[in-house]
């Protein structure tokens, strides 16, 4: 019998993060690998406090369904948020709630890509979001990022072919840390505005710069060109799946429909947990901790490297965010460096598939989920993997 | 500027249903019209002691990532549940949990549906997952539902046009509340089976029989052809999005990669809950329990409709579930039924959203919203619209 699957189903890619996640829970391994946040910098008992008020004050509101859009005093308070620290105004009507920022790659593949629409994505780009879109199977274009940002030269070509959309991580890119400069934004924003492009604005690390935000947002340049996606997954909890997409006028009941037919709403409970937590921390100061404690984990991180990995490999200084990104020598394949590692049970993430083309010599590193031990063991092993490959 | 969006978001529906939760959220409204289950009967009590039990015993693993597939504990769970309960034996690694119902709806469209192709739906049918299934524009096929269950010369003819799905609700059918009979079971089975078209079973109501399940399950009888989707929405919390599917093996592989593509994975948090709740309060008498709530809460609703409504409207005495389907006299239509309650500030859901084609006479009641004297306030004003309208 045939058993076929639709269009969608056979060009969603494999992400080879699942893959990894499998083996880097395997007892004994250190893991670079994967996008976990620092579990010891959840705030638990805030958590927990948060959740004790939700649940005595109105149970049955917390356990019942919501309106699709979500929970308005949390869109609310996003909305001000955006205002204060993001540079730009919006109403919460704008605000839409999912569950997490993988819904809103999703919804906005969705709700933009025919089959064979042009879209343009940062080479090296973001793994997962990638996936979400190429479900809905576009001609992808990488625009390739430098230390400044994205060629601009390839995204207005991109564009003049007439892209739908361009995926973008301005702040501390997932996964080579970069973050666009001012002229880049400009660049983008000169290339995007008014062209029927839409820029989607990841901004899932913009509140992890460890000495605060970097950058205007795109959002603020090009309000009606720009959908601007967040999360909690890196701030507060992955495991919570609260994520938001703020979208122009223009988008908004369709966002809203689109957003109903394919998950009716997001957690009730969660987003007003959330909602109480960042009231009762106060949210500022709350993020402040973290990002002291992302750059201390960071710090550690920079000087294993410096005192175990080879001159032979090359790597950057990030500003914010949980990756570092790794250059092996020009012409080698860092899928063997992947390999040699994990003989040494340290699993690291290959670049490679982050890329549309390229990138065989580069790896990403999460100093995130790793111990300090963990950093120190792992970085010896990689150490010694680099000297044993690149000698 | 041409702001184009794709055909998707063109062809996604309107629910109707997004409005009227807006309707009866006013101040005053009795609502019959959604599909909320009864907050009275939450444990919340039990609920928030699993939440702290989740939160003390392993707070880092409950907010932090967790495979895309789901919490393995709560798999195993369900799946002990299928072979004890539902009559099929499966593996928890073909149990694939997502973030609510609809949420499989959506998936299970993308994994199958390229636009234009054959899909056959209940004639009425459940208007929400109608709406996810429309954004992959599929030629839908009602097919006719009457007192036994679906016509079967129908849903013949669009199987044997090459229908890729079949949209199901075998017990407690929203809208209709019916159940499909043994013969309607053994029927569809022998037109589906081996045909190459996927049954989507639907058990939202299935634990929601007053007098124990209804039926055998569909997946039991033709275990390769079906998916069946089932939910916590109604039996534990719709706010804490918490639904699975039950998938054939050849479909796992490209059912794991598009749930992870969507949506990364759904709640690891509530995930836990569920599942610690599940075995705090004994899962199978918490059910006889909520059966019991609703089997009285129905009691009470055809007490007051046999008190209230005239002879020129009929209805249905369901077995389980939580709607009663109501029919004014042939050739009228319900709309103006809805707007003269809503004059009374009683929200009903016209029947009409519901049809492919036909059924302009009938009206959806949800009995487990409204309180004992919401029930009796709404159907007085009901009685009182129909012998206006109907006399």
């Amino acid at each position: 019998m045939e058993r076929r699957f639709s269009r969608s189903a056979e060009s969603t890619m494999d992400s080879f993060i699942m893959g990894l996640v499998e083996v880097a829970a395997r007892p004994g391994m250190i893991s670079f690998a994967t996008g976990l946040p620092d579990n010891t910098l959840f705030d638990t008992q805030a958590l927990v406090r948060a959740m004790e008020e939700v649940m005595s004050e109105d149970p049955c509101g917390a356990l019942q369904y919501d309106t699709p859009t979500g929970y308005i005093p949390l869109r609310k308070r996003i909305a001000e948020r955006c205002g204060r620290v993001l540079g730009f105004d919006v109403g919460y009507e704008d605000v839409l709630m999912t569950s997490g920022s993988q819904v809103c790659f999703d919804l906005i593949g969705k709700m933009f890509l025919d089959h064979g629409d042009v879209m343009a994505v940062e080479n090296p780009g973001y793994l997962g979001a990638i996936q979400a879109y190429s479900a809905y199977s576009p001609d992808f274009r990488g625009v390739d990022i430098d230390g400044e940002g994205p060629d601009l030269g390839q995204l207005s070509a991109a564009v003049g072919d007439g892209a739908r959309l361009f995926y973008s991580i301005p702040n501390h890119q997932n996964p080579s840390g970069v973050s666009y400069s001012e002229d880049a934004r400009r660049g983008v924003a000169e290339i995007i505005g008014g062209s029927g492009c839409v820029l989607v604005e990841d901004d899932a690390y913009g509140e992890l710069g460890y000495h605060g935000r970097v950058g205007r947002t795109m959002k603020s340049m090009i309000p009606d060109d720009t959908i601007l996606t967040g999360s909690f997954s890196k701030t507060i909890s992955p495991g919570m799946r609260v994520g938001w997409m703020v979208v122009p006028e223009w988008m908004r009941k369709k966002a809203g429909r689109s957003l109903e037919a394919c998950c009716l709403q997001s957690n009730t409970f969660c987003q007003r947990v959330i909602d109480r937590f960042m009231a009762d921390v106060d949210y500022d100061s709350y993020l402040d901790v973290l990002r002291r404690g992302y750059a201390r984990k960071k710090q550690v991180f920079m000087d294993a490297m410096e005192d175990c990995l080879p001159d032979t490999v090359s790597w950057n200084d990030p500003e914010g965010g949980m990756f570092v990104w790794l250059r092996t020598p020009e012409g080698t394949d860092a899928m063997r460096l992947y390999e040699r590692a994990l003989e040494g049970k340290l699993v690291v993430m290959p670049g490679h598939p982050f890329h549309v083309r390229g990138g065989a010599n580069t790896i990403r590193l999460n100093f995130a989920t790793p111990s300090d031990e963990q950093i120190a063991d792992g970085m010896r092993v990689l150490g010694a993997a680099c000297r044993d490959l690149y000698s």
